[in-house]
């Protein structure tokens, strides 16, 4: 960087000495604030606009700065656009550039804000645009867990807690129970949404202008609901990157464990799903494995997202007001969680319903670990024993099926009888899988009847967004 | 395991506390989860009277069950229940001392559900208690920043950026972006309220039941908006803890921003404001100190809730479904961010309208650092001179102005026209600190008039919760 | 709390207004850090025999504070004691309390000392004393890895990556893998014990003292290898805390990791080990569950370690020298760290040893799933086939197989030679899994050789700690 | 998929990215671990002259291969390398160059290893060359604060508690607390590397291999201690990125610390120092500003390598062994650490030796704040008053001189006598800074011959390192 080119910083006014390339390149944000260039330049032509309007600006600076801002949009999308580290950020690369282009005019621009309001309209804008897009492919999976759900409705699997055989459920009901971890996570992010809806533009440095400034219009012009409430919280709040890492943190631990499930149920163990081949890869030294790469890369990003939550967190923690340059560390914590939560749920929303149930393996499970104990519990309790006694009778009857080998239903109805008289020759229809779930009928419940309910109803609250 | 057992392993030998009890202790909750005594004897009494109204308990059943919970109740609170660690946990040890107190029927109550939908309706229950105690302390220290603000709208203090002295603004401006912090805050809390207010009771372990419970009434009967819609989900999922987490560490990163502030403020070098002190204490060794002890600790306390936020985040990161043991983790972080919380607001609500300003020290602080310099430079973009050569203008001015040790304001007119011609005797209408602030005269400008108005917005606000 | 008793605070001389009881609940650590008065008292013992040897106190004085010292620890660990939250802390009661018993020169035992190096000075005693134990149980469970992977050295399973077959290994190799993380944890535990061992007493306040203390006397009686080395940063370093988290956060991960591994093989669907019953639970509702639930709660207190290593980095994240108030938070992470760790040590160190391999169902399982798929791929190799082809011809083999359903060593002579002349008869001698494992004889290889010679190796290791 | 199937599913149909296309993006580690190359040619040489040693390969094909690695490493360095994700690793994408170039002899390369064991030997070799690197850093670092507190070992300033002026201390004695902190970081980062240095080279995929490979010669070849002792350790372990991480967090934490310091002594209110221009910026609308940009940027750092290290150990949290796809997350946050840690290194050993400090205004400060008290208690307690009632009579010295605004070495002796009568003429000896500081003269004080003495110490244990 030569001195010459140093001289026209705009701060460099009272500077004797030449920044250093290397503080140079660790205090410039241009390699990765680069990304918001567009919602720079809208929010700079909302703000061209608006100082037209009070008559800051005459109808012809206006109209040069946003031809200007047009012409180095298309530049920068076509890749003719030459970004200059010494030139630190995308704030003062695209104004340096319009003022190249169209002279004195452009220097105008920055009249009654400053790049402390400036950046915080371009990253709102910016996560708002990617809420939209997460938004559409949180439903988007939603979707696909409908789809299945619906179609394995009937399909028998064993039901886990301490991932020991509990009771039979429907591999529909297990779907859906991942669909309302995702329905909470939607309603966060609507929430987050909403939160961050508001333009800080006009805050300026931190206490707001000199200027006749219309805050109403730029904010209406940018789509937000309205401008905030106070000029030093504007510029020093990052509220909305934070709530928005919580819910991305949140959303992939849902990930992870449907993840981790994917898992462990294209094992030889339990092989209770095939994934398609196009979702898994194989080894380099053992030809025979078929891995679940892209479960398990899910699984492990929730380590990132995790990591940038605590990230920015750490990085807010204590920072007096206003602006500190602290904050220039938001951007790509921000950035990556975007990124990732986009990624992780194309990756599901594709691979989800593209995924094979083996039924007769889920059945086969299901099957053993006497998983219809309750069952047979409850049973006892309709004949009038209390619960926590028919509970001890089933432990034996359990501890009975374990020495002989048997599972409930296998057993005959004297061996049966030899830990409870009130077992009549009934009790074999609540030992069957298919009568365990079905008996589950009421609302939330595992019966095929109450998951066909509850897709209707999802389909419904998705049809509604 | 016996001693002689022991002694000949290796890895045994030199405990004298037996593995029983070791894991007896190591694997009950009762020591912390006995916080829950009074929600989880309020979800046993509904749980009760729908069993009586669906026709499992009888009317007699269902009194004798009441009586005996509500005694149980009266005895916890009295210090006369003794807790039993062998009984594992709250819902045992209430449940193992109804069936004492009224015989057989005592173990009824436990038809149709599961430890797991009991205790997830236990600490819903609770949270949302907690969640309503928070809201209301919140609001209390949201009103005495209003009427601090209020009081304080016309005080000069300095802006700061980067901890520089950046421009002026109103004391009361700077203490409305802290109400600002907070009423975000609040809308995450109610966000977070509304997703839990769901009735997990029904889904049993895992599957939901085979009585013919009603879980709508349960549901009402304990203030829920509804029941939940998945069993799977209701015993598995852990949102709300952590969307309640995530709210926390928000909430103690804004309060942590404060404390900093007031660390700072009442320093001797800056020494803006003063600290009632009984927020306050000494030092063992020096004599002379006053320590700000209470925005130190609640500074301090936001690495505490941060670590819980994580500690969740980490438990329930790819578990698989349904309930796992590692949930019981969820409980001692949880109850430690609430009795964290409510402490902190507490504090600050007791504290910050307490403070006094030191309005002398402030207007000084604000007098040096070249406050006005933008003001400066708006003056010269409304005699014509582009903004970006404007701030060079100042720039040299203020380079002048430390070489001379002369604020802006102390110039001769010669003076500053030696860095443009433009400038005229109007310029000390703009250099001075009053004029300054009041010239920000738009939303969420820190002009006393923008302050004031802003004050009674907030009011509006806070009188609508 | 009365007024009167307020007046005899210590730090009480300037202040006009009563502390309020909350907030005197609120700053005081007396709950948690009493659990440091053994240390207290031997940190005072030894600064009593300091100051009498330089001739600050005379020897009848120093007689008095050391026999008043050990009547208090005799009344705290009888329970006699009565600890006041008026008095802030465990260093405050102690104190009040020798002087209440011997008069005025209790009062100069906190002579060229004071609160801020006396902490400090607890917490590293405190600490080092707690490594010390937890160095011992991690030594326990080391043992008793030995001792079954000695056991099993010869027991084959399927080696996982991915959770796909990939190929047999030993059973005690693979605990021989939970060996070489806990190796790790010890070395890093022992770093840290090294670093904390400095005596910050004499640091005093944050500048040392007037007084002539000789501080290489107290580190020597208080068995620290030196005093540390500046007393700036002895009063505000709280690095010990941090290296101890973090220590104590990756021993987690390990534990996580065993106790995931245990889940997993425990289920039905694995069936590889039965755990002891005295590390499981049942169910309340379903009778013929056996829940490990030891392991899961070790895994689940991951969180809750890592959740306060972020605690304790978040605290000290930009706290300017020397003390502050918020270190106070630094005592309930570390505190809690220390029983987590010490519990989970010694639930693994008691458990492990317990468990049964199920033989049969390991050695069926790596039947399954072409786990000698790699070695019938270096077969090809050594036949002349470059590594990458013979990977391809291997992955025909295993797609036939699959069709087939028939594992490597099941196909003929004929049937493997489709795929590649230069299969001969000598084949099948690499297809056994007995042949796969006794195959990787080197360094670090499963074979059964390489484990009982590691085995011997590592009891050499534990044998010199 | 072709886009008919998709137009008809729910969940589809909006994708103009191929599935398999996008899931080769989301799984391919080449954009980022293409950094490993240098390392992985070092390995791949290594590996391939220990398998000629051994007989596996000929001299001719070991000569080729290496002549080939070689022309490989000189086109990616003169960026001629192309890089091609659909290889999806840097592993497979100089693997398949090689075999490109030099033939069949090029797969034989693999024998005998796996992907597995040679991401982890490269991962340990380049982050052994940047422990390397970051260690002389950290050495620079400190001799500059060395330089520096050797300079200002005289300069008094006040030293704070709480923020709260408490003892004059030397600046130089403050600079070397710094040292102090950034010496336990040394020794850690030197633990972490004699853990790292170890070679898995030979682990293969996870059981080792049935070549006869000489696992001693490639550790001794690519400079390792020593082989790693288990094989399936050796591919799951990821200690070293994870102990390595708790380093750079502990490092960042103290930089942090520092950096709070430097930005509170630059502003207006402490005034205490001035950082070289190159190290600061301006800003946009206030010409008047000089920012500690390069502070505050360390500061904020900090989050984002927390982040990193929760990143990791969430990553690892229940892994089951032995490699798992997760891992490969590993690398973009160990990656950015390190390059974090080098630059924030280089920021602070550039331009801590060049800050000026302002003595006049530091020994103001420190006659502010009634900073000699606790020499007047000490002085007492020379005469023979206990400590804690000479703290008293300080006390109200104190509040006697905020009442009539005097330091107490402004007093009159008459006006000291009020509060005890001990008090003769020769108080004001020890009322002085510097007869206050050099009284301090004991190991670890702050009197500046004792600075001088620890310069000298800790130049000997930099010279040794």
């Amino acid at each position: 960087m030569s001195h010459d080119e140093n001289s026209v910083k705009p701060w460099g006014g009272r500077f004797s000495e030449a920044t250093d390339a290397f503080v140079e390149r660790f205090t410039a944000s241009v390699n990765f604030d680069q990304r918001l260039y567009h919602h720079d330049i809208n929010g700079s032509i909302a703000h061209a606009t608006m100082l037209a309007s009070v008559g800051v600006l005459s109808d012809d600076e206006k109209n040069a700065i946003i031809e200007g801002l047009e012409g180095i949009r298309k530049d920068i999308e076509s890749g003719a656009f030459t970004w200059s580290v010494s030139l630190e950020d995308v704030h003062m690369n695209i104004e340096a550039e319009l003022t190249k282009r169209i002279g004195i005019t452009g220097k105008k621009l920055h009249t009654g804000r400053s790049r402390n309001d400036q950046v915080a309209t371009d990253i709102r804008l910016y996560l708002r645009d990617e809420i939209d897009v997460i938004g559409k492919e949180l439903t988007r999976l939603q979707q696909g867990l409908l789809f299945l759900a619906e179609r394995e409705a009937h399909t028998i699997m064993p039901g886990f807690t301490h991932l020991q055989t509990a009771q039979p459920v429907t591999f529909g009901h297990h779907l859906l129970a991942w669909y309302e971890m995702l329905s909470r996570d939607y309603g966060r992010l609507m929430g987050c949404r909403k939160r961050l809806n508001q333009s800080p533009l006009g805050a300026a440095a931190l206490a707001g202008t000199t200027y006749p400034i219309d805050r109403e219009q730029t904010a209406a012009l940018l789509g937000f609901n309205h401008p905030t409430r106070n000029s030093l919280d504007s510029v020093s709040d990052r509220d909305f990157a934070i709530e928005f890492s919580a819910f991305a943190a949140l959303l992939m631990t849902h990930l992870s464990r449907a993840s981790e499930e994917l898992v462990l149920w294209t094992s030889a163990q339990f092989n209770f799903i095939d994934l398609p081949d196009r979702f898994c890869t194989g080894s380099s030294i053992m030809p025979q494995k078929k891995n679940p790469d892209v479960p398990e890369l899910v699984r492990g990003k929730t380590g990132r997202v995790n990591g940038h939550l605590i990230a920015l967190l750490t990085l807010m923690k204590s920072q007096p007001l206003a602006y500190n340059k602290d904050n220039q560390e938001d951007k790509e914590p921000l950035f990556d969680t975007v990124d990732t939560v986009k990624d992780c749920l194309r990756a599901f929303a594709d691979m989800v319903p593209a995924l094979n149930a083996n039924k007769a393996a889920m059945l086969e499970a299901a099957k053993r670990g006497f998983s219809t104990a309750t069952d047979l519990a409850d049973y006892l309790v309709r004949k009038g024993i209390p619960f926590r006694d028919s509970h001890e009778i089933v432990g034996k009857s359990v501890a009975f099926g374990i020495a002989q080998n048997k599972d409930l239903s296998e057993m005959t109805l004297a061996e049966l009888q030899q830990f409870s008289d009130v077992i009549e020759n009934d009790v074999f229809d609540v030992l069957t899988l298919e009568g365990s779930v079905a008996a589950r009928d009421h609302i939330g419940g595992t019966a095929p009847a109450q998951v066909l309910k509850a897709v209707e109803l999802a389909k419904e609250e998705l049809a509604a967004r």
